[in-house]
């Protein structure tokens, strides 16, 4: 179908959407919860394709896992699904309410955002989530998937659009794109389209950024820190070093430049080097590092570069001024975190560091929209504006204004002929 | 100075606001409103001059008007700062509130969005407004304002630096910019600005989105509807469109399109007519409208117009779906109203209706910030995120997750040595 259509369709149908209640939308995602059970030879078959195919293309093979889809990620999505249920609806919710003068009520209410365009990669199951929270929270979708699942996001996206039409979702909500032509002119789509949410690389996100006047929600880079305070525990320094650099390094909230406080330097660093060569991380670090460990020289590039990698880049600073400075001026805006026993310390580095994440002695990689309870997660977004650091449901929402009158006009207030009194009521 | 150190300097600055408590912030607004007063003299020889120049150059005596900055302006703005500093801090409010698991607290806290770009046209009260605000909310501001109130913006902007920075604020929290090239410059520079908000055309709003990386908050057209429904209080139907339309024609909130529904056209029509010449509003109307009043006849161009002027294009209708239709269709999401003695449709309009402001038995005259109680006004918002309809002073703030451990991490959970608990505080 012709993107366009498509787009003007998703729009056309966000209106129906925005007007569906919780128990209509619910029982659409039971439907395609139980019909994603019912389908899952059709599913592992069309997966079983795209995994065929990307092997003979020499897909790597962490790429190869992610793009398996089996019995096990069938059963997991459709759990997600259950728990997306028990979710309270996140529209319709009254976020304030002003009585402006006697019989003229005003009410903030929460309503969907309208289309949303989502490219992701390469992990089918993105593609259930997406859906089903978009499904959710009210909204059209227009999907790009990766071109090694192609099979898979075929069958997942025709289940999903079968089950919930027949459930009462309005026509042309979900729309698979397959073309990168499709993507560049849904750039374009400003007219439709309110929100695209790019998952994937950094240079992707910006490109999107650089060619759509759509607003985007993502992130960028993940360069994240931890900074070993004067006052830390030096045991849980180490321990929450290692979890943050090693316990899965592929990933946005992974650590990637540590922070040490000069004057506990000496006793923290060859302990970390001890346990960090247990785990085959390669350490980089500053002229001051160096004469306290061996260590290859860090330079600026190593400041500014996310590894994503079994190598991590170690500074050591004046005080914790000079560590907030140094994470404001190289950092992400991802996630940051302090080890101290100094409580003001931790208060002033939570306010001080700006980044959606920030953290007191605990790791880098609880920024995650599971760990945080949301249930889903659409993205994680660095940005600064709508929603940041781990975005659930509520990052799909947004507002709308109800004046409820009773024939009320301005002229008598401009005349003076009456006053508003803004009682605040909720 | 150069804007490039400007916004560098600017960004800087931030982080310091960031900190700043509600006290402070407050201390400052009030010595600013002190000092505004105290200069008054200063202030209107600038604007004197900013008048004579302009008048010489033959700007039109609407802007002429907007330019004035008098002895009632300074008044105004200054009490405009009192009550900005008898509101809420909008910094530092807890969101939402999870304990993860047993010692490990996620907090949700409102946060200043950063360095705010604000290009504003020639009423200089607005100066005096975005910057205000910009503190109150703990952002640093970049402000290029017209060219006509040159001599009052930068009495203005000085006045208010000096005033803040000896009340405790950091040094280049604000900055004036004066050249077309510095708003050239800043568009490019999305390391440092984090939003921009234009407050001027429609073409100018639109050539901002496509040359620049940094969110946008601000509307472009204000496309506003009445519809009149089948059960509608005629006499009231009549008012409320006449003070739509006429109130204040050359403003974004007024009435462009009247839709009525066919049952009750007969009746209305000649009505609204009648009061419309009254006011001298000419009529364009449908080839419906025109067998029931005489009237020019209105193309599909009518009804993608703001007029900004006593001109209003009127359309017969079926039934409140094809209203909703033709407002989803045409308008701009700003504003529109129906009038209807009947709830259930009064509550569907509102729903299916896709405007930041949608209205029952009002004018669309009151979607405004001061009507609204906000206190004071950013813009107006007409994209679907982050703020929408009137943005107060929660649009220019965004949140941070604080999570505070005691040594937690990851590996523990995803060991399944121990399991999230997500017990909700708030």
């Amino acid at each position: 179908m012709d993107i366009i259509k498509a787009a003007e369709n998703a729009r056309k149908a966000s209106i129906i959407m925005g007007g569906a209640d919780a128990g209509l939308k619910n029982h659409a995602l039971e439907k395609i919860a139980n019909a994603l059970l019912e389908n899952e030879f059709k599913i592992i078959e069309a997966n079983t394709a795209d995994l065929e195919r990307s092997k003979q293309e020499n897909l790597a093979s962490p790429l190869l896992k992610r793009l398996k889809f089996d019995h096990d990620k069938i059963t997991d999505v459709c759990a997600g699904i259950k728990s997306l249920i028990n979710l309270e609806d996140p529209v319709g919710r009254i976020l304030a309410e002003t009585e402006l003068d006697d019989g003229l009520l005003l009410k903030k209410v929460s309503c969907p955002i309208g289309v949303i365009g989502v490219i992701f990669e390469s992990r089918p199951d993105a593609l259930v989530q997406i859906s089903t929270l978009c499904l959710k929270s009210g909204n059209s979708l227009l999907l790009k998937g990766g071109r090694e699942a192609r099979e898979t996001n075929r069958a997942l996206a025709e289940i999903i659009n079968e089950a919930s039409i027949k459930a009462g979702m309005p026509k042309g909500w979900i729309h698979l794109c397959e073309t990168r032509e499709d993507v560049n002119a849904m750039l374009k789509l400003d007219e439709y389209i309110d929100l695209i949410i790019p998952r994937g690389s950094n240079e992707f996100v910006r490109y999107i950024m650089d060619n759509s006047r759509i607003p985007v929600l993502g992130h960028a880079d993940g360069i994240c820190h931890l900074y070993i305070d004067k006052d830390a525990d030096i045991g849980m320094g180490i321990e929450i070093a290692v979890d943050s650099k090693t316990q899965y390094v592929a990933v946005c909230n992974a650590l990637e430049t540590l922070l040490v406080h000069r004057d506990i330097a000496k006793e923290y660093l060859p302990l970390l080097k001890k346990e960090m060569e247990k785990k085959n991380v390669v350490l980089v670090g500053c002229s001051e590092t160096r004469k306290v460990i061996d260590a290859a020289p860090a330079d600026e590039m190593d400041w500014k570069t996310e590894y994503l990698d079994y190598k991590l880049s170690v500074k050591i600073v004046d005080d914790i001024r000079s560590a907030i400075d140094h994470i404001n001026t190289y950092g992400s805006g991802h996630t940051d975190s302090i080890v101290t026993g100094n409580r003001e310390n931790a208060e002033l580095f939570m306010s001080l560091v700006d980044s959606g994440n920030v953290f007191w002695n605990c790791s880098t990689r609880f920024s995650d929209g599971f760990r945080y309870g949301f249930g889903a997660e659409v993205g994680i977004g660095t940005g600064k504006i709508h929603a940041r650091g781990p975005v659930g449901l509520e990052g799909l929402v947004i507002y709308k204004y109800k004046l409820y009158g009773q024939g009320h006009i301005v002229a008598d207030y401009s005349e003076k002929k009456k006053t508003f009194k803004h009682r605040r009521i909720q």
